[in-house]
């Protein structure tokens, strides 16, 4: 059983918990349901796209040579060739002399080399004035121009946006292959923890843990399933850890606050499996665990939530990333100047609560077992271990919730 | 048949499509599943929380006034009156000269004021020295210090993100009040267009846009359902409109980057119903058609997927937000320094699609058919109508997508 006694810094433990994590298999489904999965594998065009020359706009597709020195005073004169239909094809070819009529998205015929806006061009008959030089290609797509058949339209390991469904449907994905949802297990811990139905008695606190992992979870893209609130004991816990282990492919343990029942929790992950890590230079959410049992790898959390979500966020997001072979980045993040010292000590990453309002960042100083806080906050800012914190008027980054 | 034959301001474009959203419905759902749902109502806390003093350390309870000038060298020395068990509430109070062992998360008992952490104090048989002053308050949380009994925890409108479900959890929430998910109907339009299976023939292109409006209505929170691809002629527009209109919540109809086409997807409307807005001083986007069909809103998008998806995010998306109840700004938004001069003519919001990376603002200046800018872009530039574009070193703001 490895197991670092003294706490790793925030990097190290990052790599490690992404180290652990084995990308989830694939599934084929329809894009209509494909927004916010992973795509598994990288997807070409099909063929060139648009696959024809299209115009920009509403108006004539030219010759451009014969449009040179074209003004509203002396204008080019041509002859109208006909007029293209939406999804007909041009059907013809301009010859010398010719023009033809082109609505926006339609097909530019042969031989012409660049449209004229209809606001620049006058009909009388079948002919047509045309009252401004036009430069070859003006207002119109070339047939590879978007993509070239072959090219890469979306990467793997893009969480699909719904600019990149588009772009699969463009190419002809009715069917994309993304990675299957992670299953993450989540397990709380604790004598004084009741379910959320509950009135806590006397010293006693609701569940607020699992549903805050399982949110966190399932806001990424995962399956969650829940084993239930176990007493800080080591037979449940082992029991359920080792069935959430054998079930999923990642498994939360929250709870255990007290130096006791963080013991607890790494001595029956050690006896499953192995611990990795034992503590992070990190406040809040020094007391964390990462290990493994079988396979599968297990976060312990700390009991208070707004400890829990820091981990969270900067241990467990980029393990479930890896899970679900994402290489989207996340992460939101904005600039700001803050309205208040932050002290931090050195040798150690803090995060700090704040609010975000008009490019102020304002520090909300809080106790950690404190929820409020953490509703109030717009995002964390992180002072890196290497600083003393951050004095006022300083431009700091935030990490968005 | 209100109609205005001139282009709009985008802000009032933007107000008279929310002015057509009355927010949906509400259901009551299991906690676990409200995730990224709209809370419908404020919710208050059922009692004080946590509801009892509660250690934030692991250490001794203390009466802070006995601690007083206590240092390493000349330690206070309390009586240990006894052990708080997690859970189990102290059952005992603190008389004068005693103390108790206290650990994370335990209830401090009646008669002490402080905690001491376990790192000050040394045990000697029943007695601790304390080798440090305790401040009152110092180590511990108050029983309504996290949220009153009736103060709201989480008000109406919120889109729930994972803390505020471990926030509602907190205070017994165990089923929620939400929106019911908006049902946004989704129309494509277009000769040229074809179903995403097929293989377009010369001058037809994929069917994207419907992709792109379910994808983008699906990230709000919304269903959606798809009325198919109709031919630009009045008589299909008008069956499968009258249908997504009587059906859904919102309608939105895309396709008609002609002229020609634009305007008979005005008339159906208008004929149906009525059409507010036709045209938005907005680039890409100009020709935009707001309108109702009895009480549902209808939002008719340009043909161009690019030029649609500014429409979804700048019109769409606040009319979605309001008919969801969803009162959470969830725009993303991120500063950083133009690295390229982005001219604009006055009089128009220009949206320019931006790579953003370590702070650089890149334009990505591109014809707005297509689709391989937007898949490639991090976000949207906005261009107020008053400016003439910005130069290179200007400090911008991006809304990311």
């Amino acid at each position: 059983m490895a197991r670092f006694l003294t706490v790793v810094p925030v990097d190290e433990a990052v790599r490690t918990a992404v180290g652990l994590a084995r990308p989830v298999g694939t599934e084929t489904i329809p894009l209509g349901e494909a927004d916010g999965r992973v795509l598994a594998v990288d997807v070409r065009a099909d063929a060139d796209l648009p696959g024809f020359a299209r115009s920009t706009v509403d108006g004539y597709a030219v010759r451009a040579a014969e449009t040179v020195g074209a003004s509203e005073t002396l204008p080019s004169l041509l002859r109208l060739k006909g007029r293209v239909a939406m999804g007909a094809g041009a059907g013809f070819a301009l010859g010398p002399g010719e023009c033809a009529y082109v609505p926006t998205g339609g097909e530019v015929p042969r031989g012409a080399d660049a449209v004229v806006m209809v606001e620049y061009a006058e009909l009388l008959g079948d002919e047509v004035l045309i009252g401004r030089p036009a430069a070859v290609g003006e207002n119109q797509v070339l047939p590879d121009e978007d993509f070239a058949a072959g090219e890469v339209v979306v990467r793997a390991g893009r969480r699909l946006s719904p600019q990149e469904i588009g772009a699969l449907a463009a190419v002809g994905q009715a069917e994309v292959d993304v990675r299957r949802r992670p299953v993450v297990g989540v397990i709380s811990t604790g004598n004084e923890v009741v379910p959320v139905e509950t009135a806590p008695g006397r010293s006693e606190v609701r569940d607020v843990n699992s549903y805050l992992c399982r949110a966190f979870a399932a806001e990424r893209g995962c399956e969650t399933r829940f084993y239930g609130i176990v007493r800080d004991e080591a037979g449940p816990l082992r029991e359920a850890l080792e069935r959430a282990a054998a079930e999923c492919d990642a498994v939360l343990v929250s709870g255990g606050s007290s130096k006791d029942d963080r013991d607890m929790g790494a001595r029956t992950i050690g006896e499953l499996g192995e611990v990795l890590v034992h503590g992070i230079a990190l406040v809040p959410g020094k007391p964390t665990i990462i290990g493994q049992v079988g396979p599968t790898p297990v976060i312990g959390l700390p009991g208070h939530p707004a400890s829990a979500f820091v981990v969270l966020l900067v241990v467990a997001g980029p393990l479930l990333a890896g899970l679900s072979g994402d290489k989207t980045d996340r992460v939101r993040r904005t600039r700001g100047r803050l309205v208040e010292n932050v002290p931090s000590a050195r040798g150690r990453e803090d995060y700090v609560r704040v609010t975000v309002s008009a490019g102020e960042v304002r520090p909300i100083f809080s106790k950690s077992g404190l929820l409020n806080s953490l509703v109030r906050a717009d995002g964390l800012l992180r002072v890196p271990a290497g600083r003393e914190g951050y004095e006022t008027g300083d431009e700091v980054e935030v990490v968005l919730f």
